[in-house]
C-alpha cells in the first residue's frame, strides 16, 4: 500500500506518455497475415502460409536496422527496408513473379495499414484527456500518421525514427525526444510490450509501463512473455495504463 | 471554368496541409490580451491596455528569432524568445514589479493557450477526413501540442521549429518539412494568413492556401489585408479551404 502510493506519487509528474508502435499499440503480424491472404485470394495464388510470411518479413527489420545503426549503412528509412525486405521473401516464398512493381509498392505499405489491438485505441482515448500521447517508434513520419488516420489513433504528436535519424535502442531517440519535449526525463513515460525498450528509456530516466502481448510474435516469440524488471506499470493492455495512471 | 478545373485537378495531388499557426489558426492578440486582463483583474492592476500589450509582446518575436535565423545567436526557442521579451515589455509598461517568478513563467505560457479564430477546428475536421494535418510553424513542440490539446485542434502530427532548429522562412523548415515527409512538393500544401509564409513555400514547389485574416494585428496591421499573388486557394478561412478541397 506505502508502495503503491509511492509509486502513484511519483507518476504525478508524468506529463507525456511515449509508446512503442510495432506490437505495443498494433498487431502486425496477424494485419500483414490478414492483407496477404486478401491479395493471394484476389490474384489466385494458393499454400503461402501468410503468418509465416509476415514473420520472415518482421525478422528483416532488425538486421536492416542494425546496419544504420552501426554507421555501417547511412540514415535509411523504415520504409525502405520494409521495400527492400519484401523482395528478399517475395522469392524465398516463390511468388516474386506473381506481383508487379506497382503491386510491390502497395504491399509495402502494408506496413502503414496495421490494425490496433482491441484495447489501444480506447485506451489511448482516455489518456489523451490527461496526458500529451505520441508514439515513439523506429517508424517513419508517415508510415505513422498513415497508420493513425486509417486506424483512428489519436496521437497528439508523432515522433518517428526519421525525425531523429536514428532507430531505437539508439540514445539519440529517447535523448531527443526528451530535448524537444524541454522536460525532465522523469515527467516522460514510454510505454512499450519489450523490456529492452524499457531498460533503455529507463537508463535515461524515463518512466516506464510494460504492456504484456504474449502473442506478438506467435510461434517465433522467445521473450517478452513478462515483465523482466519493477518497471512502473506492468499490465496487459493500453486501457491498463490507463487504470494504473488514474484516467 | 476550364482554369478552375485545372486548378482542382492539380489540388488534386495534395495529401498534407501544413498550417501556420499564430495568427492563421489562432488569435494570438486576442487571446493574450484577454488572458492579461484577467490577471490584472485578479492582481488590481488598472490602467494597462493589455491588446496594447500583446501587440508589444508578439513584436519582440520577430526581432528574437532574426538573431537566431542570422546566425547571431545559437539555437533559442520560441518558448525563451517570449519569456525573454515578456521581462521587457513588463518593464515597458511599468508593471514589472507586481509579478513575481513564478508569475511570470505562467504569463510566459500565455502562449500555450492561444483561442483558435472559429473557423479553425471545424475547417480542420473537415479537412483531416481526408488529409494529413499538421502545423508548419515557429511555435515549440511544447507549445503547439498544449495549445491543440487545449483546443481541440486536431492535428494528425506536429512540425515545429524546434524540430528543425531554424524559423521560417528559412528553406530548412519547408524542405525539412518535405524530405521527413517523403513526398512531392505539390503533394504538400501550405496554409498561411501571411503573403511571405507563402511566397516561400511556393518558391520550394509547395501549394499554397492563402486565409485572409485582416484583423489579426489590429491596429498594428501593415500588410496581408489581401492576397498578393495567384495562391492555389485564397479564402478567409479554415472552412473555406475545406471547401476549395472539396471536402
Amino acid at each position: 500500500m506505502a508502495k503503491d502510493w509511492d509509486k502513484r506519487m511519483s507518476l504525478e509528474n508524468v506529463k507525456v506518455l511515449l509508446c512503442d508502435t510495432f506490437g505495443t499499440i498494433v498487431d502486425w503480424r496477424g494485419s500483414v497475415a490478414r492483407m496477404g491472404e486478401r491479395v493471394a485470394y484476389e490474384k489466385g495464388i494458393e499454400g503461402v502460409d501468410w503468418d509465416a510470411f509476415a514473420r520472415a518479413w518482421r525478422a528483416g527489420y532488425q538486421p536492416g536496422m542494425a546496419r544504420v545503426r552501426s554507421g555501417e549503412r547511412t540514415w535509411t528509412g523504415i520504409d525502405d527496408i520494409h521495400r527492400e525486405r519484401l523482395d528478399e521473401i517475395l522469392s524465398q516464398f516463390g511468388i516474386e513473379d506473381r506481383f508487379s512493381e506497382a503491386e510491390k509498392v502497395d504491399m509495402s505499405l502494408f506496413w502503414h495499414r496495421l490494425d490496433p489491438w482491441p484495447d489501444s485505441v480506447p485506451g489511448l482515448l482516455r489518456l489523451k484527456r490527461s496526458f500529451l500521447i505520441s508514439p515513439l517508434s523506429n517508424g517513419s513520419l508517415i508510415l505513422l500518421s498513415a497508420m493513425a488516420k486509417r486506424a483512428g489513433i489519436p496521437w497528439d504528436f508523432v515522433f518517428s525514427s526519421d525525425i531523429f535519424k536514428a532507430f531505437k535502442p539508439d540514445p539519440a531517440v529517447y535523448l531527443g525526444a526528451i530535448e524537444l519535449l524541454g522536460l525532465e526525463p522523469a515527467q516522460v513515460m514510454m510505454v512499450a510490450a519489450h523490456n529492452d525498450d524499457l531498460e533503455a528509456a529507463r537508463s535515461h530516466g524515463m518512466r516506464t509501463a510494460y504492456i504484456n502481448r504474449p502473442y506478438e510474435y506467435g510461434p517465433d516469440q522467445t521473450k517478452d512473455f513478462d515483465a523482466t524488471s519493477d518497471w512502473d506499470v506492468i499490465t496487459d493492455g493500453i486501457d491498463g495504463v490507463a487504470d494504473a495512471m488514474g484516467v
